[in-house]
């Protein structure tokens, strides 16, 4: 495969649903279009189109009557999804595009290409050079306290293990 | 399931791997502790595991001689994984946790609880905010050219299609 989203998801885990959503983002609406598109099986890309608009990420709206047609748009909580595509392509591109990049964020408004970084929103700072671990927050079940109480250590960034 | 990853993973797409790492920015680096918390089966445990270290974003290191014990260590590239884990993190918690924040990301040196968003590393601008497209890059095959060359329209944000 050759965009750089499908060649991290190739080795990071299924991918049908995340290149709906990646063509979503190009405006891609119609089951044609999405069949074209992902070289996929009808019957596959059906079930998959369901599970995004039972799931809300994708409407599911007539756009002709006769014979009756439906395309599938992207609701709010879809288009709120890209930052998981992107940071997708963004990975793709730096670790497994040795040929150089494929595919590119591009700024509509500036014609500019986009480089995609997760920041701390408060503070800006990237969050990928932060030591940091995952943590039950104020929902957290009972069970998901206890195992999170289990030591772990930080292992972002490298060094991974501080002696103390 | 009640991680807010796993909630985004299993609306969109497979997910053994994406947990593996979710594990291991914790400092999960055992088998025994990763089938513990994901209650994986062991076969499809190695064979998720191998797949890592064979992609290079673990490292398989033994840790005792007698009998050989192994541990799977993050690298550079694993580590650089975090965005997307994050990203689907916050994503299942904005749109998939009614109940509230059952998982959360925390600076291990302030204690902090940190609040992902997806900038361009340019401007600092959050990439949600902007109409924006995925275009070929420079390395971008004849095929690929030919495919984003047809129309496309921005999607990102609302409202989607705006009249020329």
């Amino acid at each position: 495969m050759e965009c750089p989203i499908a060649r991290s998801l190739e080795r990071v885990g299924e991918w049908w649903s995340m290149l709906i959503l990646r063509d979503a983002i190009n405006g891609v609406t119609r089951f044609d279009a999405f069949e074209a598109s992902l070289k996929i099986a009808p019957n596959m890309l059906t079930r998959r189109l369901r599970t995004l608009v039972e799931d809300g990420l994708l409407e599911r709206r007539l756009y002709k009557e006769r014979p009756k047609r439906y395309e599938y748009v992207l609701t709010d909580r879809g288009r709120d999804f890209f930052p998981v595509i992107l940071a997708l392509l963004d990975y793709g591109n730096r670790h497994f595009a040795p040929e150089g990049e494929a595919l590119q964020i591009v700024d509509l408004d500036t014609g500019r290409t986009l480089d995609p970084v997760l920041v701390d929103r408060a503070t800006g700072e990237p969050l990928a050079g932060k030591r940091l671990k995952l943590a039950p927050g104020p929902a957290a079940s009972a069970a998901m306290c206890e195992r999170y109480a289990e030591k772990h250590e930080a292992s972002a960034p490298a060094p991974r293990r501080v002696k103390r």
